[in-house]
């Protein structure tokens, strides 16, 4: 049984890996190979906490386990611990015997970054020069520093619905040497890629906002009744997910197909333009929209790859269990 | 992070602390403290295996977790594992950090001794002497030592498909100190005590095998399609479980109820016999039946337990995670 606690996480994981790690999932998941569980998740009635599982099979992979955990929203002002709290455990998917036990929470970030990443490299246009983002909280952080390195970008414009805090993401455009500047929403007409990472229960980003050719990544929406962007806009856009199911249930598509917009046949999935099977973005003016929901088996498969550096590098704790 | 190993559980954890942490995590069940998550059970398409998690809270106890693992049916010809194989980790309620990790093989067979032994505690007669059992097989060893310190037993009557091993069981009568005689179906009749612990698909005991004032706890059936005892038993008993989703659906019970013999209403929480909330047992000629579906809280219950128990002794294994 190995262990490698939360804080090693930061000095072992790389976005390469994460990056790889996710696309390579996606691509399984697509290909047939790799499964999502039902996902738990049950307001428990104890410190407003939500808690839930998150489970799945990679067989390409052979990963298999779940992360456990969730959001305890008064950790940060009652005991100075970060509110989203997760562990993933991997099992030997050969014996069923436990595996692995890796802090979840920077993974969480690592893999949600990845996974807008992952969608610039495959539905973005190469010629891509500014990005926007919808969003400058702490996740914010992680998926523009993971999405500057997948095309040339020469700008990052940002909106917040509380624009003191876009600072945090001039911080990490200014890091990779590329110029910043704070935007009203019809700003984002200049944005050859937008994401939006936020935790909104209305659309911010408007169809008028949305340059043809744009690439956005809706990040945020994993719940019912959340939303980003307005629906217009995946009306008009090609429209790809990790996990159709949890696209047109809880993810950003869900308000597209409730208002008959757009069919559950309308959205694809990453992983078959990873493969090959789909086409993915055929125009330089068509607009592509990734609905980042969040599954399982990113969490397992980052996981996975922290453990191969943890063991690597000595600093994977062994206990005989 | 506490860690403890499955081979220390059989030195740490007792029949008694399994009753108690059983009988209580039922009461907490039917006084609304505790509840139990939706259960995930896969057939994950590697090594036939079934895969899943089992979940729960209990406010009262402050238990929060899963078990999780499964059953791998090659694992013992193919590697010399156990086929069974599962781990238990609790969280901290009040944080959502991990807080233990429990091997699971063994709590496992514990507390679902432990859930006959409390049904045998709050619904046999005072007076019953004879135990029967249906089934033989390993988990059958476990029923019977737990049950037998619940009354002044003498004798236990026990049948088995396969009649050659018996002797697992008389083997246990034998160190209780009481006789053992081996029986065909409707020896039972002698019975003041039944317990099936068999993983049968039709049913063995029948209501004439079954006299007035027996308390017969059916422990095998966790599935749909499973079924130990013939539906007119349950028809004319007062019929307790665990929790009564479980029960009528993939218990004991999913026959009688699909029959149109009970309704779910005439099944009641064992939970609510030990709260006195239900009278149980009200007279000496009624047959009661406890249908032990098996939740995620047991489990629950007794790796906290257990926990306790490694601290207390040093045992435990501490983890800066």
């Amino acid at each position: 049984m190995l262990i490698v606690p939360e804080r090693e996480i930061a000095d072992l994981m790389t976005r390469e890996a994460a990056f790889d790690a996710v696309e390579k999932v996606f691509a399984a998941m697509a290909a047939g190979d790799a499964y999502n569980f039902p996902v738990v998740r049950e307001a428990i009635g104890h410190e407003d906490a939500l808690y839930g599982f998150k489970g799945g099979f990679d067989q390409a992979g052979l990963t298999l386990g779940l992360k456990a955990g969730g959001y305890w929203p008064n950790n940060l002002e009652r005991r100075g611990l970060i509110n989203h709290q997760s562990t993933v455990f991997l099992f030997d998917p050969d014996t069923g015997k436990a595996k692995a036990m890796v802090g979840g929470n920077l993974l969480t970030a690592l893999r949600t970054a990845a996974a807008s990443s992952v969608s610039i490299k495959h539905l973005a246009r190469k010629d891509a020069k500014v990005i926007g983002m919808i969003g400058a909280g702490h996740q914010a952080t992680f998926q523009l520093r993971a999405a500057l390195e997948q095309r040339s970008f020469e700008k990052v414009i940002g909106w917040n619905y509380h624009p003191e805090i876009l600072p945090n993401i001039e911080k990490v455009a200014n890091e990779a040497g590329v110029a910043f500047e704070a935007v009203e929403l019809p700003g984002m007409l200049e944005a050859d890629v937008i994401i939006s990472i936020t935790s909104a229960f209305a659309p911010s980003l408007m169809a008028g906002h949305v340059s043809p050719g744009t690439h956005v990544a809706c990040m945020g929406t994993d719940t019912k009744g959340k939303q980003e962007v307005e629906s217009a806009i995946l009306a008009k856009a090609s429209v790809f997910t990790d996990e159709v199911a949890q696209s047109i249930s809880i993810g950003e598509a869900q308000h597209a197909v409730a208002e008959g917009l757009i069919a559950e046949s309308d959205v694809a999935q990453l992983g078959a333009v990873i493969n090959g099977t789909n086409s993915g973005r055929t125009s330089d003016d068509q607009i592509t929209v990734f609905d980042g929901t969040g599954v399982g088996l990113q969490d397992l498969a980052v996981a996975a790859s922290v453990v191969d550096l943890a063991v690597q590098k000595g600093i994977a704790i062994e206990v005989d269990f």
